[in-house]
């Protein structure tokens, strides 16, 4: 089930993304609630089509906490080496979580905006797991249960200041460094979820990979969060970005893909 | 004016805390509504006492962004040095900016809970900024009016994990470690707010200091964090800790006075 957010001129409200039998096309069927709550949300029969006039596809979710997986695949660990960005030649043994303030996130299609005090803007594709009912001190074993669905992300970083910018706040959590979306899927084989990324239209073999090859596991990762916080519904883990990354420049187009989920497309725009 | 975030009988509301003429004894002045909007919040006529039944203060905001500042006062990162605890004898000339999440956030007279997988949590005494307005690019000639007031915050710490831990997600992240109290100052003379500390009762002077030392000045912080972050009203910056830290053990009693706001209290249990 894809769940997503949109607004209708101007209001935010949560549909299904479901497929129209006879046109085959895909549009939304509006829900009475959130997607979060103690009752499941249900269609109240308005639909609106995904182009439909004044829709407006939004960040799924607004999440109250946003934790980042940094060298989370050994391609990229290497990479990250390669480039000099990292003295480590091999991801480290232990987790290395980091944070995304909620003013980070973007909706599908709204522009990345390149600060004024960077030069060196990188793309990360990433998956995305949101979370659907509260989670501390959960197992392994249980961790799946407190899952809502996937999305895509684009963890972008300020690579020029992330060596001087100790805890990466700035670095990864400028405005617009989180696009979210395009919605959520609540089943995806997250063992095996191929993320490849697109620069202005072109597949970067280089920026591909699989969850298959993540170093620590979804399940790893929200048992180890929720061992020191509590993950609240709708909060969001970036799971680590799986290879290379690339640079971007004002008017690029990026454009994050998860097979079993969608694509995820954001624009460049010059700051101020 | 004092601004308190307060529970009366589980329903959280704010109030102003006066002093009542007759008995000289402080109050809570229930307000209509909430003190970031746009229209000014205005006593509904409605009092409490601040110890009756069924009231309990609050932490008075709960923040969508929690900013910290590390080693801002030229004493604290002479003192972190010589605990072995930094290379550095000196404090970095470029500000240093970490995050802690709101599920932290703990308000006066709750417990801080030591995790289980830390042996050495520390006590951090600081003056804290309550933003009221959205700030973004503020220059610091105009930062103070983006402040709606200040309160006390002890930014704990697990000294142990803070070397392993890159991001310091768990060493200042994990739940309680953020308590917040007793309330917003909205009148602060915050170039020179004395912090003081009290363990168990005890007045522990190598801990104490006044923001007349801050390295980089309220306003200061205020502009740069603006500069790459939407602050949201109700989001708090902790202004660094000015001098020794020490130890927390469970069942002790960690009190940040500010003077000219007031006194947050909180006592250590431990965790499973």
């Amino acid at each position: 089930m894809r769940i997503a957010r949109f607004s209708h001129n101007g209001t935010p409200q949560y549909a299904f993304v479901q497929s129209d039998k006879s046109s085959g096309r895909d549009y939304l069927a509006v829900l009475d609630g959130y997607p979060f709550g103690s009752q499941p949300a249900r269609p109240t029969g308005e639909r609106f089509e995904l182009d439909g006039e004044g829709i407006r596809l939004l960040a799924p979710v607004i999440p109250s906490k946003i934790y980042g997986l940094a060298k989370n695949y050994e391609a990229h660990a290497r990479f990250m080496h390669s480039q000099g960005h990292s003295h480590e030649e091999h991801a480290p043994r232990d987790m290395v979580v980091f944070m995304k303030p909620s003013t980070s996130v973007i909706g599908p299609d709204d522009p990345i905006v390149m600060p004024s005090f960077s030069d060196d803007m990188n793309f990360e594709p990433e998956v995305a797991v949101v979370i659907g009912r509260i989670a501390k001190n959960v197992t392994e074993a249980e961790a799946m249960d407190h899952v809502l669905g996937f999305t895509c992300v684009n963890d972008v970083t300020l690579r020029d200041l992330q060596g001087s910018d100790p805890m990466w706040t700035r670095a990864k959590g400028f405005d617009t460094s989180c696009p979210l979306g395009p919605w959520i899927e609540t089943d995806l084989d997250w063992r095996d979820a191929r993320i490849s990324f697109r620069l202005n239209g072109e597949d970067v073999p280089e920026a591909n990979g699989t969850t298959a090859n993540l170093i620590h596991s979804i399940p790893e990762q929200i048992a180890r969060i929720s061992s020191f916080a509590t993950l609240l519904p709708g909060d969001v883990i970036m799971t680590g970005t799986p290879n290379a990354y690339g640079s971007l420049h004002p008017l690029d187009e990026a454009q994050v893909t998860v097979e079993g989920i969608g694509s995820l497309r954001n624009v460049v725009v010059k700051g101020q």
